[in-house]
C-alpha cells in the first residue's frame, strides 16, 4: 500500500465544534498574552504560516492534486477541495481582479466563528486570521507568493466573510522555505 | 424545523489535520507562556474543561440522547458517539474496576499527536490533557464529578493511550457550574 493510501485511510472526519472551541482558547490565550489586536492578529497569521507549510504536504498527498495551471485553478482547488476538506464548508470564489491576480472567498459559514461573539475592547481583532497564514504558508511551499488578508468578517457585521488573495509572484524552486 | 435538526444541518465534517496542527500551535504557545510543564497541563485541562461545559450543549442537541442510566452507559456513549462525533475516532472502553467507578479509554489512535513529538524538555507534558478537562467540564453539566487523567500515552512511548475516568459523585442540579 502506498503512503498516499495510508493516509487517506487514515483520515478522521469529524464535527467541527471541537475546533472552533479549541480556536477559540488559543485566541483568548493570544488576547492574554500580547498587548493589543495588531500584535494578535500578527501572531495568528505566523503560527498559521507555519501550520500551512507543513499542511501542504498532507494535502497534496490526500487531494492527489498536482501543479495548478493558473491562478484560476488555484482558487478553484483551495476552495473545493482545501476548504472542504479541512474545514466542511466551501466557499465560492468571486471579485477576480481584470488581471486574474486576485479574487476573493466568500464565507457565508466561517466554522471558526461559531459560538464566537467578540469583546468591545478587541474591535481590530481579525479573529480568523489564521486562515490566512495557512493559505499563505501552504502557497509558499508550492512556489506561489500570495497576499491574504480579511476584508470583511460577520464577526464584525458584515453579511459574509470575504478573504482577498493577491498573487505576487512565482517563487524560484530553489529557494529555502521552513517557519517564520 | 426543530432546532436540533436546524444544528444537525448546520454540521460540517472536516479532516482532522488542521485541527491537529492548531491544536500543536496551541500547546506550544502555553509552553511559552508557563514556566514547567506541570503549569501548562493545569492550563490545558481548565481551558478543556471551559470547553467542556460549551460542548455538552452542541452535544446533546446533535446525538438526540438522553440521560444514562449508569456509569457503563456513560462510558459507551463518550467512546463511541462523543469520540467518534468530534475527534473522528472511537476508543475502546476496558480495565472496570470491580466496583463499576472506574473505567479506561483506550485509543489506538489519537488524532491530536499526529506529526507530534516531545522535545526532550519537556518530558513531564501531558500533551493532550484539554481532553481530561473536556471530559471532566461536559460531565459535570449533566451532573456528574469526574476524576479523568492520562495513564498511558503514545508520546511518551507507551503501546497506547490510555484515559482513566473515576466517578466520583452525582452533583445536584441546583448547584451553580460554568466557567473555572
Amino acid at each position: 500500500m502506498s503512503r498516499q493510501s495510508n493516509r487517506t485511510a487514515d483520515s478522521k472526519k469529524m464535527n467541527s465544534e471541537l475546533f472552533t472551541l479549541t480556536y477559540g482558547a488559543l485566541v483568548t490565550q493570544l488576547c492574554k498574552d500580547y498587548e493589543n489586536d495588531e500584535e494578535v492578529n500578527k501572531q495568528l497569521d505566523k503560527m498559521g504560516y507555519n501550520i500551512g507549510v507543513r499542511l501542504i504536504e498532507d494535502f497534496l498527498a490526500r487531494s492527489s492534486i498536482g501543479r495548478c495551471q493558473d491562478f484560476r485553478e488555484t482558487a478553484d482547488v483551495i476552495a473545493k477541495v482545501a476548504f472542504k476538506m479541512y474545514l466542511g464548508t466551501t466557499p465560492s470564489v468571486t471579485n477576480w481582479s481584470p488581471a486574474g491576480d486576485e479574487f476573493s472567498l466568500i464565507l457565508e459559514n466561517n466554522p471558526l466563528v461559531d459560538f464566537v461573539e467578540l469583546p468591545d475592547n478587541h474591535n481590530t481583532l481579525i479573529y480568523s486570521n489564521l486562515l490566512c497564514g495557512v493559505l499563505r504558508g501552504a502557497l509558499e511551499m508550492v512556489q506561489m507568493a500570495v497576499d491574504v488578508r480579511f476584508v470583511q468578517d460577520t464577526l464584525r457585521g458584515d453579511n459574509v466573510t470575504e478573504i482577498r488573495m493577491k498573487f505576487i509572484k512565482r517563487i524560484e524552486e530553489n529557494l529555502p522555505a521552513g517557519d517564520e
